[in-house]
């Protein structure tokens, strides 16, 4: 078992990464702080793990709430159904959440733990890869809005992270795919030694090689705390993590949430990213087409959705939280292994990536 | 003028009190960091106050969103509507709200502050005496949930108060009286000599008079801001402003948000919460039946709703944030001017307690 240590002062957490975690009580017991758990997961992790979660809170009184699964559902409207199960069960503010399932879960579980009666504990035990490396590690947690992905939510950390690399084994393929775009993220943005290694290994990561999974986990989650360590709130470099998120951002809300996976909208923006990069003279052609035959490997989709076009992507960037008062900045890279904010490329040049990468 | 400062370090801010405060751009400028700003109201301030308000931010761009006056609406569903605003109008996470209203505005234009992009800054201005003197100063911010008052929220501090006492001039009487209770708590809680006052001088208080008023509201909220500065997150002592609130949100909640004022509430719940104190022989009778008097004389109620049981407050009051982890805790009186927090009680006294001041 691996164990990483996000340094935030009184709000640092650990992270542990390792098989066979789920059931073993001694991992969450010293992080949780009242007598009442409550395990919010939903309709498709419940069945296959609620069983083996429950047992490791057994010295505490465990309620649980098993939501509708999807990006669709992740929303105001189902964050009240937390809130109404934990009165129903008569949770006080000396209670504690545990995240069990995806990205979805996790960030409505924390958010309603952000503001059950103004802040109450959680623990994140991530089912999916995207959830592993990217959504249960920084403490972002939030709803979307019928006019915008997660654009209500709070900055709140959680007291632990379990990520038990079994749980990916009922994993579907697809969602397999969708967590490696963010693994490929931390390479592009952070490592380009990384990067190197998830070039060569992709194929065995794809068969889920145990070995291979855990150190892309381990590596994916110290990039993340360190960045994260460094800008909590997002005021900077933590910007960075964003990379095809602007563009993925735009395919998920006009196609609507869950249509596309998170991570396979990911992907495409990281391409178009790249693309930009590239016409803006920072990275080489080859860099681009090795990405695209990386994504490819992977699974994942190297084009966005044949109905959208220059004009659908931008009425949603320009809403995105990355615009500052009114200038639309993006996730750029300087070579491989290292990213930057910036606004300062040609609207040309956007609209020629995106209608390139438009099938 | 008056100053106050709010010590929370990073978070600190000041509260300025006085008269004609409204309409002087001065005021909140340095506090705006934002091009935007969109003011938060509703159907019943906005006619009186909107178009004086407006000017004070004339050097930004400024939207507004009115909503609907009460209680009532104080939920998750009518939060969403601020927020469909500001993606209607653009606003990024660079923006500030700004609350101009009662408690109830107040309130969720905070927690609409800090969830909108994961929290943006936010300014209040209270037109209700209640709001001036106690829920726009200290960063307790919320909804309700159909189960229970105020359970879904943040501590989240507003950058700047602005207190306009000509607002009380507008302010229907028994708006006024409400807000009253919550003065007179203060005196109760933590200052005898200002209780002493507050009984000499509620005849004049009711009748707006300038001085007296300014005084009032100058002495409620530097007692809250020390309270606050002590206990940001509510870990102690903070608690005993809630003196009288836990009955008090049993009959707003039994009776449905908005029939009674949760001032009128709170002046019920504070005589239940002193005849407990002399039952439990910490004060006298006499003191019980001063408060009494005083309540009568500010122009509250002195007796719940007719139509609640001892098990109709046990219900909710079993609910209440303030119950930890099962044993309920109420504020109660060592003396006046003096309060603790305590679950040392005779149930059997109140139930008692809670019989006599039922109708």
């Amino acid at each position: 078992m691996k164990k990483i240590e996000v340094a935030l002062g009184e709000r640092s957490y650990p992270i542990f990464i390792g098989s066979g975690l789920l059931g073993r009580p001694d991992i969450p017991g010293p992080f949780v702080r009242s007598k009442k758990v409550m395990i919010v997961t939903n309709e498709t992790v419940a069945p296959l793990y609620l069983d083996r979660v429950k047992p490791m809170f057994a010295s505490f009184e465990t309620d649980a709430v098993i939501l509708p699964d999807g990006e669709s559902f992740k929303n105001l409207e189902t964050l009240n159904l937390i809130f109404t199960q934990l009165l129903t069960c008569r949770h006080s503010r000396h209670t504690t959440l545990i995240a069990l399932g995806g990205g979805v879960i996790g960030d409505m579980a924390g958010f309603a733990a952000a503001c059950y009666q103004r802040g109450v504990d959680f623990l994140q035990i991530p089912t999916t890869l995207l959830a592993q490396v990217d959504s249960s590690v920084g403490g972002k947690t939030a709803v979307n809005h019928a006019m915008g992905k997660n654009m209500i939510g709070a900055f709140y950390q959680p007291k632990a992270v379990l990520i038990d690399t079994d749980t990916l084994k009922t994993l579907p393929p697809r969602e397999l795919s969708a967590g490696l775009a963010e693994v490929i993220k931390y390479g592009l943005i952070a490592d380009d030694a990384f990067y190197g290694w998830l070039q060569r290994n992709i194929k065995g990561l794809t068969r889920l090689q145990s070995d291979l999974i855990e150190h892309a986990i381990d590596v994916s989650c110290r990039c993340k705390s360190k960045i994260v360590a460094t800008d909590e709130k997002e005021a900077g470099i933590r910007a960075i993590l964003n990379l095809g998120h602007t563009f993925g951002h735009a395919i998920e809300t006009h196609c609507g949430y869950g249509n596309w996976l998170h991570g396979e909208a990911v992907a495409v923006g990281m391409l178009m990213a790249l693309e930009l990069s590239y016409r803006e003279g920072a990275i080489s052609s080859t860099d681009v087409s090795a990405l695209k035959a990386l994504l490819e490997n992977a699974g994942l989709p190297v084009l966005g959705p044949r109905e959208m076009s220059f004009d659908d992507y931008m009425a949603v960037m320009s809403v995105d939280k990355k615009v500052l008062d009114g200038s639309l900045r993006l996730v750029l890279l300087d070579r491989i292994g290292q990213a930057k904010v910036t606004a300062d490329f040609a609207v040309a040049s956007l609209r020629s990536v995106i209608n390139q990468y438009t099938a």
